[in-house]
């Protein structure tokens, strides 16, 4: 057996072909209503997840897109070696009252909306070491638990700006192993953090494409590929302003052109003529529900060779914007192939 | 090159010895006062190090401790592959704030008090497989930060029960890599998480002693190995409380006695006699600074040649305990020894 291969100071080339055994997205009833709604395992019609608490549903969300991944993958908590997982809100609150009675043991991420692609590269990154067999990576995140931390309270009915992006009632997982599925994990790049000022906590597009383009320049200078190597260069989320403004960055400071080749999850999980999400979707739920359901359908089919998933974070606090901090954002990036490709 | 061997579910060996180069721990004035005061990197008087709130004199702290150990690694930030770290404040601030600026590559670990085993055993193993040459582990935590998210505004001035334990105003960093420094990492045990359903936010240790219990029993029956192995089991931080309560669960449970061997950062970074803190320290940086100055010292030192470090972490949210809540815990572990033991 092979071990990872270090090709740059962010880029690992992962030599066993770990697989993605199997993967689920379940949803909200926004998200349900979308273009992608007969795509996911499941489309919750209430949500609060017969919970009380919006963060309890949040948390029932991520258990349930986990249990289905296992089901799908044909395997029980007790054959996981270990579950990588986070999310948006305070202490992941999501994650760990979602996966607390899993009994599997838990490796916490911290990524903010990159959280789906931080959590499926480190998994596979074990796997490939060897140092694990079987590993779950997961994210979750919920409009309402995240609007009450991040922004205002719903209560308060607050209109939100054009640029602003809506965070998805939505959770990802993905099962990760030696064997089995047609989906295989090729290389990982992680990101550095990049902060060009940005301190509007509605406007997370802007804060999070110069940390989409440095990631993405980097895996291409380190690699040595460019971007037409890919079907697509996905990216979870920066909706409308975001992707324009990573477009831009991208051509502007590396000389690399990928409009035609990118599609944005944020862009894809909402009708985009819903005024409501302005500038599309948001959260690490969205990136983790669509690329574990709408992309992995089409690479095990054989439809798509090859994505650069790349889960962009915006590391704020709830605290931060109200302390005058700007936004730092991070972005890190997971090859997904094609088993046979 | 050997691989990363997995010798249990939760248990890896680590076969190339990936070393702790350098590390540093920094506190404040009260850990200053304690009996490690001399041991630790620098000491802060100004509890607000000169910043303009809590929070940013935490991210100040760790800065201050991952620059302290890179400096002392002869390393400079350029050098280094990737930074594992996070802290127990919402978003884990501390760390976005604290390393923003350094242009690491970042991967955001979340495992409150356990932060500092998390990311010594997960930067440890990242070297161990290849993927990474060297690797920055880091933590932090402040009092001022820690109470007025979890518990009472400092300005309310309020009474801490006999149980509660005092966070450490505290951070800790290590840089591992493939040589260099007489300290190496021989083995990691990953933990579940565990709730018995205690729900006082202000009863750390009861709350994260069968965590601790459970991690260590895996620990020993994977490994085969006994606490006669080890010259220290090292928690932390369980206080006086969590530290009885695991004699008792490891006892009554798994038939382990580990008393005489165990020693627990909390009780030993403050003065006991000290009223003010209770049943001892806590906090990501209690540990963080008191393994990675005290213990780091003795290990390399060669008084000491072999410990098993058990990071506690009580994953609560700020809102768990409010929702009505028990308090999941979870506790890894990493095998510290003398590089010629």
């Amino acid at each position: 057996m092979n071990l990872p291969e270090k090709i740059g100071r962010q880029t690992v080339k992962l030599t066993s072909s770990p697989r993605i055994i199997a993967s689920a997205g379940v949803v909200g009833k926004k998200e349900g209503d979308g273009p992608l709604g007969n795509e996911f395992d499941r489309v919750f019609e209430d949500g609060r997840m017969n919970e009380d608490s919006w963060e309890k549903a949040e948390s029932a969300l991520q258990k349930c897109a986990v249990e289905t991944a296992l089901s799908k993958a044909g395997k029980t908590a007790e054959e996981i070696d270990i579950i990588l997982a986070g999310d948006l809100l305070g202490q992941s609150m999501g994650t760990t009252f979602g996966v607390r009675g899993l009994s599997i043991p838990f490796l916490g991420l911290y990524g903010a909306c990159s959280t789906m692609a931080l959590s499926l590269a480190t998994a596979s990154l074990l796997v490939d070491s060897s140092a694990m067999n079987s590993v779950v990576a997961a994210t979750s995140s919920h409009f309402c638990s995240a609007e009450k931390q991040f922004r205002l309270p719903l209560e308060y009915g607050g209109q939100r700006p054009p640029q602003a992006q809506w965070t998805a009632t939505a959770a990802g997982a993905a099962v990760i192993g030696r064997e089995g599925g047609k989906v295989k994990a090729e290389c990982v790049t992680y990101g550095k953090m990049c902060d060009l000022g940005i301190t509007d906590a509605n406007n997370m597009g802007a804060a999070m494409a110069p940390a989409a383009a440095d990631t993405i320049a980097v895996h291409f200078a380190e690699t040595g590929l460019s971007p037409e190597y890919y079907d697509y260069i996905v990216t979870g989320d920066l909706g409308a302003v975001g992707s324009s403004l990573l477009y831009e960055l991208l051509q502007k400071d590396y000389g690399l052109d990928i409009a035609e080749r990118h599609k944005d999850c944020g862009l894809m999980i909402y009708d985009m003529n819903d005024r409501d999400v302005n500038s599309g979707g948001s959260g690490c739920g969205c990136s983790g529900a669509v690329v574990c359901t709408h992309f992995m359908r089409r690479l095990s089919s054989g439809e798509l060779s090859r994505i650069l998933f790349v889960g962009t974070g915006a590391l704020l606090s709830q605290l931060s914007p109200l302390q005058g901090e700007s936004i730092p954002s991070i972005a890190h990036a997971v090859v997904l192939a094609h088993s046979d490709k």
